[in-house]
């Protein structure tokens, strides 16, 4: 329907049968057992590991990130919207998937508003000892402000604190016990893509792991609506800090709480629960950066 | 299966049949077209105009509100969890249901974990000017802070702001144009409740309303990530307050932020869609609270 085009970047396929084999990857978006952006388990059970960034805001952030699409799939006015992000020297040869509306919709298995999709291979993660000394190794260029989350089980907390963490000049997070899988799609979607960007790790071992924040020269602040905590104004002050936030509910773990070098409360109108965790983590955040 | 107990509050009814008509206030929560929680419009379609608030402590805010439960349904183990808050002399009478959780199931169309629910019925809406003036309408014990909304049309995000408003010391709410209904059940649960507590009203003439915000001595700050505007911290001062935000994308209307005292801007580090809406309030209203 469409003739197929050559650029420097993606190369354009037209996809008119649901069924091809070639779009794979992008099948069964919502499927609870087959959805590719399931982590591999061993013995090849659950998903293919995959990441998959939807829309144009969240697939220009893959390609800007160190997610390097192997493919996309999409309608052709996204691709266009996508334009010269596409033609990027980096993207030669990968294929763009172009499909009518109806049959994207029949591959994912529901009509995608978005409209275009972007898959990558998971790659190596960061360890924590390589988030907390930033990209070069030296911890010259780390991080000044990380946030460390334990117990935060749910994918749209998660995307949102990547969103506001890359919104409020957070460096890093990483993910300790109990957490949720930051590259399931939903909290990538959230994120607005951001979790590609914002640099993170999952802890090796915990709480132990805060050892090595300490050791890199991070003062400890824990939010908490507990007694003994200091008001947040008096808690963000350090060169380095690290802000750790619990789930919703329990909060952060005591022997978690006992590692930290401080305790900090947001002072609240109207009872404890008034604040999401992504919420109060963006609160924080921004008393920082407010400085 | 259980024996009819009585109390000084709530009469408990034992409901084996998902098909019992008294039961008609909580059916199909989930549909389209038949959720009880869709206004009632003039000639009998949509919804009932009820409002249902679910789990123990959404339950316990709506007894505690203006809207006053008419009836509840629930698993036992929910029923006691509640307690004391249903034997209040205000419930005397009110039927609380009682039902297995697979009966429940049925009736309410899927698995409700949080348990319990409750009806109300629509009161009379606030009018702006009632809110701006406060509970006893002589503007003593008027609001100090308002959060003032146009165009939010996401539920959650809804629920998200009147949360963050009951922890962080908002008096009220005003819904400008384009803006989803505060009732929702989603918007209900996602506010813990607060929906039904902080005071809200919605516009009767907009913008034109903002003349009356004005009036009532309120500095109109709009939030924006615009040109022109001062950082957020230079403009929470006032004695009195009022918070406009817009939706996500297009933000507030121009003939809305021209009627407003000063444009406000939270610093952000990469890009301007990197807060929510309800999270930017949350900044505005925690900048404030913390003077």
């Amino acid at each position: 329907m469409y003739p197929v085009q050559q650029s420097a970047g993606v190369d354009v396929i037209d996809i008119t049968d649901p069924g091809d084999p070639r779009v794979d990857d992008f099948r069964d978006l919502n499927s609870v057992d087959r959805r590719p952006d399931l982590p591999a388990l061993p013995g090849g059970r659950k998903g293919k590991g995959l990441v998959i960034a939807e829309g144009v805001t969240v697939v220009q952030r893959m390609i800007a990130s160190r997610f390097a699409p192997h493919a996309f799939l999409g309608v052709d006015k996204r691709r266009r919207e996508l334009g010269a992000d596409l033609e990027t020297p980096a993207l030669a040869g990968v294929p763009f998937y172009r499909a009518e509306a109806d049959v994207m919709a029949e591959i994912v298995g529901f009509h995608l508003n978005r409209g275009v999709l972007g898959a990558a291979r998971r790659p190596e993660p960061l360890s924590v000892a390589q988030v907390l000394t930033g990209p070069d190794g030296s911890g010259d260029r780390g991080p000044e402000t990380i946030a460390v989350l334990e117990g935060v089980n749910d994918h749209e907390n998660i995307g949102s604190i990547f969103r506001n963490a890359a919104g409020l000049g957070v460096d890093a997070v990483i993910f300790g016990e109990g957490c949720a899988d930051p590259l399931y799609r939903r909290s990538i979607r959230v994120s607005m893509g951001h979790a590609l960007l914002v640099p993170f790790a999952k802890y090796d071992s915990w709480p132990h792991d805060l050892e090595a924040v300490g050791d890199a020269g991070f003062t400890l602040v824990a939010l908490t609506p507990g007694e003994g905590a200091v008001p947040l104004t008096e808690a963000v002050g350090a060169a380095k800090t690290a802000f750790l936030v619990g789930a919703e509910g329990p909060g952060l773990a005591e022997h978690t709480m006992r590692r930290c070098d401080v305790r900090a409360v947001i002072p609240m109108s109207r009872g404890t629960d008034s604040l999401n965790v992504a919420t109060a983590a963006a609160i924080a955040f921004y008393e920082r950066a407010r400085r």
